[in-house]
């Protein structure tokens, strides 16, 4: 299908899977008259400078066309842009598969209180399960095989080294959004679970190298940034994320602490190993979910 | 004046306070004649499901004009779309005083660790310092004076009484964004510090009736549903926040799970007032940071 050819009146729209206030979004799913499928994204585009600079500039570009509300110096109003001023962005994946429509069909998530029993039994084979070729990237990074002018800091020693890399969806540019990565080399290492209290100089120095590498690479220091470790992660080799706190996908309670995580084990080095529980925040048919519910069916 | 003329004509853009990438909107400051000022937030307003089934309807509404990429089955497009179904929100507070311009200039987060020394030397003479007149609104609701209506559930006993009511910044429509509240009587619990073992069953119960009461008024699991509580809050008598997992503004390290707290207070009854170091993320020019910033320069 040429791309010149694709329009909206092409299709028939069986179903929002997904509208969001917070992002302006709409997910559609609609079909073609052949009946293959198209998952349609329409997002309203963010403001740019420019285009607030000629909103003023050019008065008349902007109708206030109805008062919602209006209370001492309070006024709302619904208004009526240029559309040049007003842009969507579309995207098509046509045709889509019943994979891409899972895929952003949304399912709610619920909470596990994992205890290390749950942890053994259920989530221990989950990360087992996970196929070693999602972590290519990684060891690309690791071995020097990939993105070695990225890196910004690495400790090379078998046991304790580390690689200190910006986040590939930070644009380095916006410092409100610093995400930057701390990996350790060691393949042993995959979550929280893993660590224990020798493992607290290889925290402590590559969150430390971590932030002294942003201090020197971004300029914002020490005080303006949060070192978190995502349990569960989403690659299973351990790695902290050190982002700025102007970021605003720190998800409680998958993001846990580096400061709170070092107290923890310095109390008790078999914490995470053996005590503590974990919350997962999971969707309702992941892996760990149904088994879980399958096995407390057997119960019964 | 009247608010028929307000119109972006009227003002030079001085500054652009804010631009939202996620939220798709902008805070201006901007400036009438007169030399008064004026804060302009403009956003894009979210797509209804009418707006999208009339996008599809009626095909020549969107027009793809320019085509961004295209690689195998994906198509990414720049679009215009009639005005009328693409409107704007478009919010003046004028005039705008000095305490208004402040509020909605972004100032940025900074993390301290607070230690109890900290908390009772810092942040409990802040809590202390703060006005009253702040808790009316809920002292309403538990005196039986507002918002009645709207309770839920409410247990009446004096040392561990509670009301349940449905965060007003909730619809109580969208399931995605439920948000319910507990929030204790007793008015010697201000935050977590102040919590002891004894006032486990207090958590407990408030939790327990809080999930009950979403289940059979909004027939949510409580599955589905996290209780958290605040550290430090916004105000200064205790609560338990009850969420819907969708939402996603539960930022960590901000929210504490109820379940771990008590965790914690089974373990070691005076956790919170006498050992737990906890993390403040804290505009800079926040009465606690400076502070304790100008401690530490008297130190030096």
């Amino acid at each position: 299908m040429n791309s010149d050819l694709l329009t909206f009146s092409q299709f028939k729209l069986e179903r929002i899977l997904n509208l969001s206030e917070e992002h302006k979004g709409a997910v559609c799913l609609a079909s073609a008259s052949s009946g293959q499928k198209a998952l349609i994204f329409i997002s309203k585009a963010a403001f740019k400078e420019e285009t607030i600079q000629q909103l003023f500039q050019e008065g008349e570009i902007v109708k206030l066309h109805e008062v919602l509300q209006h209370n001492d110096k309070f006024f709302n109003f619904l208004a009526q842009c240029a559309p040049e001023f007003n842009p969507l962005f579309i995207k098509f994946i046509f045709p889509a598969t019943q994979a891409d429509i899972q895929k952003y069909t949304p399912v709610a998530s619920i909470v596990i209180r994992e205890t290390p029993d749950i942890y053994t039994n259920f989530t221990y084979p989950f990360i087992k399960s996970r196929s070693t070729e999602e972590l290519i990237w990684l060891w690309n990074i690791l071995d020097g095989n990939a993105e070695q002018d990225r890196i910004l800091d690495r400790e090379s020693d078998g046991q304790n080294g580390f690689v200190i890399i910006p986040d590939i969806k930070w644009d380095e540019q916006n410092m409100d959004g610093l995400y930057v990565l701390g990996i350790v080399e060691r393949r042993d290492l995959q979550t929280l679970r893993d660590l224990c209290a020798e493992d607290i100089p290889l925290l402590q120095n590559m969150m430390e190298r971590g932030l002294s590498a942003i201090e020197k690479h971004y300029s914002v220091s020490r005080s303006h940034i949060l070192c978190y470790i995502h349990y569960i992660p989403s690659f299973m080799q351990l790695h902290i994320h050190l982002v700025g706190t102007g970021r605003r996908d720190f998800l409680a309670p998958r993001s846990i602490l580096v400061d709170d995580i070092i107290e923890n084990l310095k109390r008790d080095s078999s914490f995470y190993k053996d005590r503590a529980i974990m919350n997962l925040v999971l969707p309702e048919n992941h892996m760990i979910v149904t088994q879980l519910d399958q096995k407390q069916h057997e119960k019964i």
